[in-house]
């Protein structure tokens, strides 16, 4: 497992999730040639060979989210997770925690906790600031409130996942910058998912965390986006993040989810800077296997290099 | 029925709707040069007089919908609609499905299936990717899968409106453009509505579609953006979409509705570039009639004439 | 009562609410400097001097809503406020409503109606278009309707709350400037919140009214933001308002409410230009007292000072 170009979770006493670091191959290459049979009604004709994209993309990422230990009467038995961040810079000049961008997808159950201790092997102040769960000021992860980690220090965080908390959130640097805001560590890499489900949730096969930042997902342009890849019928998870100064819509091709708490039927959002959100879907339910382009809808983004891949493969 | 300048369907085999130009004049020149009277407090007055608008707008555009077949037990009949969509360039430059910007708005039930023939009489490869419904890959319009019509040529493109996908969603080309993300396409005019509604879901007397991209109401600014008209009590429904990369906020004046698929009365929304939505409301309903303005609210877009007007007649 | 620093409401015939002005010291400078103790697992070390804040911000302001007379059946029994607004300029050189940035925060029942009679002492045509409620055309604040009041001249606005219309709004001037949009007035402070309630909707200790323009908060950019203050397990309600030409997020740490109208719990949110909502929270619910940091989660924005602090006190 390459933790430095995949995910990874460095758990001390608690193995939170595990990272896979998928193939990464150009699997669509031969399908993305393939002209499909069924529905043309012209002669087979082949684009401009300098638009046709390789299907290919970072290091795929997923995790498969462990299945927690139940009671007698089926219900979760709260915990408390100790994991550690090394907040550390990559050789690409990304700063991370634990060496990957995004850093670790923190799953947890509502009533657990986490004791989160921050090791700062960088040059800078850095912290943790996280949405969503319950913490004490003294773990906000703010320069006023000096929970922070200085340099060759650490820092303890503790979050308590109240009830009534179970949504998808994450967690970020917020003290990294010239001023007291902190928003220059988000930029080069220091955020990451954190899942608290509720007893009952439905536990997908696989989840991807994609961060939409500046013309990015995951700090990447097409060709270097992630590639996501699943079977037909598996149960995917989206975890959307999103950074930086730009608004963005996140779209993917061929697939529709309920907005989240309400009964609404979408399959393209507005997500802007600071929020997330999350949902599952069925890998090619009604519509099969293929090479299915998630990305921003936004013009310049998407003309960017805002783009990646969903590989649902028969 | 001039299709050149307001909406068409152009339907093999099946009229999906009925597109209806309304007279364009401009109905509300009188009335703006009325003050009103019972509000009064003050000696009448009139605006400086350059910079009061003639209420005028695009030759109007309204569809009133079909009412479907039911059989015994009041259900909506399924059934296959065959569509052609012509993709071609209009006298001012736009590019068009059929003519008409947008293109036709398409109405169906869940249930139904389309198969949309689209004729590519322009000089570059066209395609028509939808949003909501179920296809399969080859039905993408996209570049990678060569789901496209090239110039002179034409592409089948079947659709699937399974239970579940009721709500207001659109089409739009995407590979026009120098990269695989074709966006150009979009921005000269290749986008319209389509409308998936579930029996029982309430008709409306007639239904408008706007746009939002660039600072433009279907490619228009004032004062030649889209003049809706409706009688007092009529049932008018709105599908709203954007393309392009700003942001907008669509507001209608003396109207409010409620948030798809949430209990949240607005009257103001965001909406971002892919993203469509739709709503009902009862023209003058409590405030009565009036040349009620419609408008992106985003200052800068409301300055370059993102606005028209919403004509409800006594 | 400082009208002219903190918020008022001058209402003939009805006080529809009271503004407090609070005390707006620096009432975190001694928490700011004291490191918090049992989560710190390195030596206490303090933040670079020069970029630790002051906790500061505008003299506060929150109104305490007024509790209404019901009858023996419990209901809130339906009232005409009448109320006036006159516009002028203050000596900062903001344009208001009644000497203050936001204008007043009018609150109202479903069944109530507004007589709102706008005085203008201002050099220029002004006006008040609110959303939301009911008015009748002459009552859109508009330049084509001829609704606004001219220098030295009133205008009477009615407005009705009628049944459904509960919901957090709000109101701005629709005429100063250029073109016939007049969006000008409300960039320099011609706005204000409208809050509709219902029967039996929970009734904040106190209430927040923060408007999102430009990179500020109600006009103002950081240390000069509202410092919101509150006790330890007080109910405290926020309206959010945003205007102008950008985008925002708005993020409180260390709380958490529902979205309006949905089941989904968020700490951050979406709103552009033209938008409100509001909710409410127990101040330090489930994470203690605090300095708790509010702000738009736009990295630019906050970066220019577009954050506050909401003091929750032991």
């Amino acid at each position: 497992m390459d933790k430095a170009k995949g995910w990874g979770i460095l758990a001390i006493g608690c193995l939170v999730a595990v990272a896979l670091a998928a193939s990464g191959k150009a699997l669509g290459a031969t399908m993305a040639s393939k002209h499909p049979g069924g529905e043309a009604t012209v002669a087979p004709h082949e684009g401009p060979s300098d638009v046709m994209p390789p299907v290919t993309g970072s290091p795929a990422s997923a995790i498969t989210p462990a299945r927690r230990a139940t009671n007698s009467a089926g219900q979760v038995i709260p915990k408390v997770h100790q994991i550690t961040f090394v907040a550390k810079r990559t050789a690409d000049g990304s700063l991370t925690y634990n060496g990957t961008v995004p850093g670790p997808t923190i799953e947890i159950y509502e009533g657990d906790e986490v004791e989160l201790t921050l090791i700062n092997q960088l040059d800078v102040d850095v912290s943790v600031h996280v949405h969503g769960v319950h913490y004490k000021i003294d773990s906000d992860g703010t320069r006023h409130t000096h929970s922070f980690a200085p340099p060759g220090g650490k820092y303890l965080y503790r979050w308590i996942a109240a009830v009534g908390t179970a949504g998808y959130w994450h967690y970020h640097d917020h003290v990294i910058g010239p001023g007291i805001d902190g928003v220059r560590g988000i930029e080069q890499g220091l955020y990451g998912a954190l899942i608290v489900r509720k007893a009952g949730d439905p536990l997908p096969d696989k989840t991807f965390a994609l961060v939409m930042q500046h013309v990015w997902f995951n700090n990447q342009r097409y060709p270097h986006t992630p590639l996501l890849e699943a079977k037909l019928g598996e149960r995917v998870e989206f975890v959307v993040i999103t950074h930086g100064s730009r608004f963005h819509t996140f779209h993917i091709h061929g697939h529709r989810w309920l907005e989240r708490g309400t009964n609404r039927i979408i399959d393209t959002f507005t997500q802007d800077p600071g929020e997330s959100t999350g949902f599952q879907v069925i890998a090619g339910e009604g519509v099969g296997p293929g090479q299915w382009m998630y990305h921003c809808h936004v013009h310049d983004h998407l003309e960017d290099g805002m783009f990646g891949f969903f590989m649902v493969r028969p």
